[in-house]
């Protein structure tokens, strides 16, 4: 059996620093668990006079990604550089050289994950990612390990720590979505443009991946169903609390009988469930499993030593495969088709705040609406406003379907008694 | 290498069978994950007459241990039969017959872990037991895993799922100690003899497992301080309800520059506290990583399929190793002498509750005899009783020794205007 692996990486920032900074110091434990020696030989750079700190370990840096990914001494490439089309090509023709690849780059394994799995499936090589989907939680070691002796029928959680950041300073400081986003992004916690995070594009690029490995089922980017944080409001967070729940940015992905459903979104979650304690950047994922149950995994989603903890992890695993001669076979290349259900088919509970007219009649009215399509109610609140003549009316509904509750409001909106319809929240954690 | 794998079962009650069925059900993916056969060649059973359902799988039954300890097809003995002095023997003769072990039994291991650790380190042989402690969750996997590449500083969590049951009804329902574990006991939630359970010898057991690992330090029983729930009171839990605490039965390991400190005892923690979401029968264990930060993870503490699959997870991990050639190398063998702390290095905050004479400047007197001893609080509250000549005073302490706490009290034990000692409890969770 092979004595030494030899690693390559590719990119050398905050995590690329991390990954040799922990390999360094815990040599003696790798060599213990995996039986050989791991050692760094070459790191790929985009600036060679740009001085590093390799943290004294022998490095050969290069400016050439072919120098990586052609050596013939390299078993096991590291990509910590980030980006998309750039990244792909790259990791192809590493792939093609039989080089086992561990990347921390969701941005490439939700969009070209279809692709670097069938050419590793090609050449027998690993492709680990765990770095990829909330970088301080096994999340994904979790998910695979538990798949050799249980079913999944459904992962909840939450997923992107900057808009958990924002829903958690909303809730707790009463103020609104665009304050706290400025906040945040003087702190760091959100970028420049926030698109991807507020919107909820890259908590679905996660919920993507762990949909794949967790259904073994391909899934792309656009079967998710995507709405952000933008319209979550003050009055929203009240209501919610009123009514015992917490408002949270939550990736759900189920599978049962009727076929998956994959969304993020913003839910109500029962402020006594374990997801509503989990506030600012922390992230946590909920798996329910045919045979153990629910457990739950909560942790960093970001972070230089925690996303470099999970990228060594993972190379731990690749060094066990090589060596073991199972290299090829972890990544669970999808073994069903996928069954998206469609609006009938998905059933939730959802939280409707309407403002209607202040006059007799108008609740009935609008609950004649529901029932009409079938829709009965958990908990209702009709409260005055400023307006004298409007009134608010929140409701919180038993499982309802999509097409039941689109039908509905589409119905109310034509109505002269109902001013507007505020929201529409889905509900989650209940019974 | 190897092609099969060939396990023997001590043990054919409900986990055995769980064991059985998960194995029969995942065979293909067992085989893809560790690329070799799974076999159950035979079982131990002390009935040899009972019907049994094999799941259709051909296990010959014996009821004789050495037809399994000594058989030289079997590579794994599964240890799920129970027992402490009557198993021991047993798996030691395994063991000296190179056989690995996976034990779901944390009685054997917090009392006997140290010899087998020895025997199997001398014949480098694996022994796994995570099912031992939190069966749904792979918390030991995670520490095992993690000290490869981080350094834990701490452990924290519930670990008791009949206490846990029992504090969350209590806190719920309001109804006292002895009611709930009479109801806990009709439900069979909580065993005819529950000393084990809510006294906190079983947690304590768990919480010496852990620290084992996760400090690699040797550790016995008798190093963690044990408190049951018997005393905790519907006062306690409604005060520490109104400074924002639940009361929970907490297992908690520490360890900085001062040393070690393992505990299982009733603690308040902020109601946002994840761990005070925890509820029912649930477990949840929080692991600070220098490297990694927060990590928690939550799952059911027992069951037939979650402790069945945690069973399985470790099988697979000794397969890995076999073909490795890594055996007897994941144990953990602890490297560090255990220093535990004294008294006075132990700091933690503290709930105090009094019962004082109703007269002017009490509240001054006893606060000068903590101020005495360095001594402050957080919170305060005071208040009248049904006895117009006494109030209740209830204190929370910034951070305190156990040392400077115990004298104190001492000196109040002493005073005329302290009527009664009604509870301390250790506060966590905060910052």
């Amino acid at each position: 059996m092979q004595q030494t692996i030899t690693v390559g990486l590719l990119g050398l920032g905050t995590v690329g620093s991390g990954v040799i900074e922990i390999l360094r110091d815990h040599q003696e434990q790798i060599q213990h668990k995996t039986g050989c020696a791991v050692t760094i030989k070459s790191a790929l750079v985009s600036d060679l006079s740009k001085p590093r700190d390799l943290h004294g370990e022998a490095i050969q840096l290069t400016d050439r990604y072919e120098d990586i990914t052609r050596d013939a001494d390299i078993d096991v490439i590291v990509e910590v550089m980030g980006g998309i089309d750039h990244t792909l090509p790259i990791l192809l023709e590493a792939i093609e050289n039989k080089k086992h690849i561990v990347t921390a780059n969701k941005d490439l394994i939700a969009q070209h994950g279809a692709a670097l799995y069938e050419a590793s499936q090609q050449h027998q090589t690993d492709l680990y990612y765990e770095a990829s989907v909330a970088g301080g939680i096994p999340i994904i070691r979790s998910i695979i390990d538990g798949l050799a002796s249980d079913r999944i029928t459904k992962m909840m959680g939450i997923v992107n720590g900057t808009t958990n950041y924002i829903m958690t300073k909303m809730a707790q400081d009463g103020v609104d979505f665009d304050t706290v986003l400025k906040e945040a992004q003087d702190l760091g916690f959100a970028e420049a443009d926030p698109t991807a995070d507020v919107d909820g594009l890259d908590a679905a690029r996660k919920m993507a991946i762990l949909s794949i490995l967790g259904f073994s089922m391909p899934f792309q980017l656009d079967d998710v169903e995507v709405k952000g944080i933008r319209g979550v409001t003050q009055d929203d967070i009240r209501y919610a609390e009123e009514l015992g729940y917490r408002i949270k940015l939550i990736g759900v992905a189920e599978h049962d009988e009727a076929g998956v459903a994959v969304s993020v979104e913003p839910c109500l979650l029962p402020v006594q469930h374990p997801l509503s304690s989990v506030n600012d950047e922390f992230n946590a994922v909920y798996v329910y499993g045919e045979a153990v149950g629910e457990t739950m995994f909560y942790g960093p989603g970001a972070g230089k030593l925690p996303t470099a903890t999970a990228v060594v992890s993972d190379l731990i695993a690749v060094v066990k495969n090589i060596r073991l001669g199972t290299t090829g076979t972890d990544q669970v290349q999808p073994q069903f088709p996928n069954q998206l259900k469609d609006k009938k088919e998905k059933q939730t509970k959802k939280y409707i705040r309407l403002q209607v007219l202040d006059e007799p009649g108008v609740l009935n009215e609008i609950t004649q609406v529901f029932a009409g399509y079938g829709v009965s109610f958990d908990q209702v609140i009709q409260r005055s406003t400023d307006q004298p003549d409007q009134r608010e009316l929140t409701l919180m509904t038993h499982l309802v379907s999509d097409q039941d509750i689109e039908q509905a409001t589409h119905d109310l909106e034509g109505m002269r008694s109902v001013s507007a319809i505020n929201s529409i929240y889905r509900v989650e954690g209940g019974n």
